[in-house]
């Protein structure tokens, strides 16, 4: 379910097979919704128009923007562990509860080229409609999987030649000295806890964010954008002629 | 108003005078919150115990931590436009709108060594609870201004010897390719307009964050986290030995 024209947009854009859409008085009233709302249509979906006040009483958000999607769950198109190539980058969330940061982590995930994006262990579920709003789209672009075995992957993806990587706050190695070009996988962990013990010791090797300041940490979705940017960072570096 | 014990420790760290105390049930079980709470009160706060069910009325969120704390407003310490130095950042956010978006541009501005935040034109307040719980206490530690005319504040902030620049979507000069030893104002906008044109005209040069993938745009926590680490990331460049 996503919320609002602009994912309906997105979800066009990329494709996305959409089965229906909802539509209240208020979008009815707007030229650019009622033109992407046909464009569904012509593609197959079905168009329902809702009587005021209805969509209030099933929608997520206190004030809904007046267009409601209904998508199909979209099959799981990536194998966990891709072939590694050179620069390959994999983030796997474990634990990462908060949908805001989750959809977060995906729209920086599909900007900085990242592979793909494994929801592991108990992270919230990825067709929650707070991150597919935060997702900003960015779900029907980035390859992501649901594998609850946060342990049993860090085996594979190691198994697979691809560096593992777990994240932490202090006493890892410094991210911005990290050689990128290596296919990597990074482990975010939970907003409070960070990531359970067996999994960091499966893991092996650690990064950081150095930091300045008082913080005493960085919010999951920043950590996550600040790595994958100093990835592509090196790889446009690498790229430049 | 901070809610959670954690906020509250927080605050105590940083010093910040605290005013009064409300404890539920739940957390006069707890040990360390009962220690962080005892605390308090040896510096002057006065503590409320509360019956069950009272602080779910007037909370914040619906299932609220057991502790909330109120603070006297923050004494704005910083001038807004302090002395240009090798490597000074100043961040200001203009119509940036979401308490969450706001809050976390708070704690990563405190991680990266930014000097000062300026919340400008329409953007959110910042004693709004939910940026207040996202700042995760960098609130008390990062010196911050509110200045609704951002066009005067440009001016000014370039008079006083700041490079500014507006965060674009694309567009702009390569982030990653610019000098940050320059003294520098890092200009935001709302979420989904960006900035206004008479402001973007104002500040004159734009910088980007080069992106991959088919995301349009980046949060603007994350853009901003991305430019604030790469400044500090050549910062640390710089220091090494």
């Amino acid at each position: 379910m996503a919320e609002g024209a602009e994912l309906l947009r997105s979800a066009l854009r990329a494709e996305t097979p959409i089965e229906s859409v909802y539509l209240a008085p208020e979008g009815a009233d707007d030229p650019l919704t009622q033109q992407t709302c046909a464009q569904a249509v012509a593609g197959g979906a079905r168009l329902f128009p809702l009587a005021p006040g209805v969509l209030e009483r099933v929608a997520d958000t206190v004030t809904p923007q007046p267009v409601l999607t209904v998508l199909p769950m979209l099959d799981d198109p990536s194998p966990l562990t891709p072939q590694p190539e050179t620069g390959s980058l994999i983030v796997v969330m474990v634990d990462v509860r908060d949908p805001g940061n989750a959809g977060t982590v995906l729209r920086t995930a599909d900007a900085s080229g990242v592979k793909t994006v494994v929801f592991s262990g108990d992270s919230v579920d990825p067709y929650n409609p707070k991150a597919v709003r935060a997702s900003a789209g960015s779900l029907f672009h980035v390859p992501f999987a649901v594998h609850e075995d946060a342990l049993a992957l860090a085996t594979s993806l190691r198994g697979a030649g691809y560096r593992t990587l777990a994240t932490v706050v202090r006493e890892g190695e410094d991210y911005a000295e990290l050689d990128w070009s290596i296919p990597t996988a990074l482990f975010l962990g939970n907003e409070s806890a960070g990531l359970p013990d067996d999994v960091r010791a499966a893991i092996g090797s650690s990064l950081c964010v150095p930091m300045e300041g008082r913080a005493e940490s960085l919010n999951v979705g920043v950590a996550c954008a600040v790595v994958c940017f100093e990835a592509l960072r090196q790889r446009r570096a690498r790229m430049a002629p």
